[in-house]
């Protein structure tokens, strides 16, 4: 499989798991991912917060893959998810854009950071 | 100099530039920063934000620098800025989380890609 094709299957991959778990095997020991408030969570916490009655998750899907750059054994990636959750019973449909690092430890990609921005991205500002 | 002195001072020199002028000399041709949003924005739009009468710049520094990583001509890092601005009169104290790629081009370190985060960061939850 070409690096490429990693990467991609890494961002598809976290891009259908609703409940983020996707994440478990396939993130660095060092891994954080830094919410829209600037605050970093765990993939143990982020995983963790499907678990509560009040956050239930409906769909997510990848929207559109805005670069992918690979130098050697790094890689960074950004891409836009359509996230659509309830939160206490208020549903949000989010354009979320995220700022992804990518290692490759001994031949395996793996997520090493994310930053996820708001969910009110529009995607005509990045055409 | 070293590389992770070259990084630190463009760390600095973002920090402390009010009205981001800094990044104009300082970044790859290609770069853009996502906005909290996950909107796009070019560095001469960004500069040009603080050409409104309604966004006036009053100070900015940088609080901490979580991660610095160097892979080679490729490199990132992880920092959070106090940003205080005011928009239409209203004082804003953002506590920003920044996640930024840096370049070497030619021996000379820049700034290819930034996500910024709202200005809410508690940086209790960075401890």
């Amino acid at each position: 499989m070409t690096n490429t094709k990693s990467i991609e299957d890494l961002i598809e991959g976290y891009a259908n798991s609703e409940d983020s778990s996707f994440l478990i095997p396939n993130t660095t020991e060092d891994f954080l991912a830094v919410r829209p408030s600037g605050n970093p969570i765990s993939v143990k916490e982020l995983v963790g917060m499907f678990n509560s009655k009040d956050l239930v998750a409906e769909s997510s899907s990848l929207v559109k893959t805005h670069k992918i750059e690979i130098y050697g054994d790094i890689a960074y990636a950004v891409f836009t998810l359509n996230e659509i959750f309830s939160y206490k019973g208020n549903q949000n449909k989010d354009l979320s854009t995220y700022t992804c690092i990518f290692k490759n430890e001994n031949g395996t990609w793996k997520y090493s950071w994310m930053q996820r921005s708001q969910g009110t991205t529009d995607m005509k500002t990045w055409e």
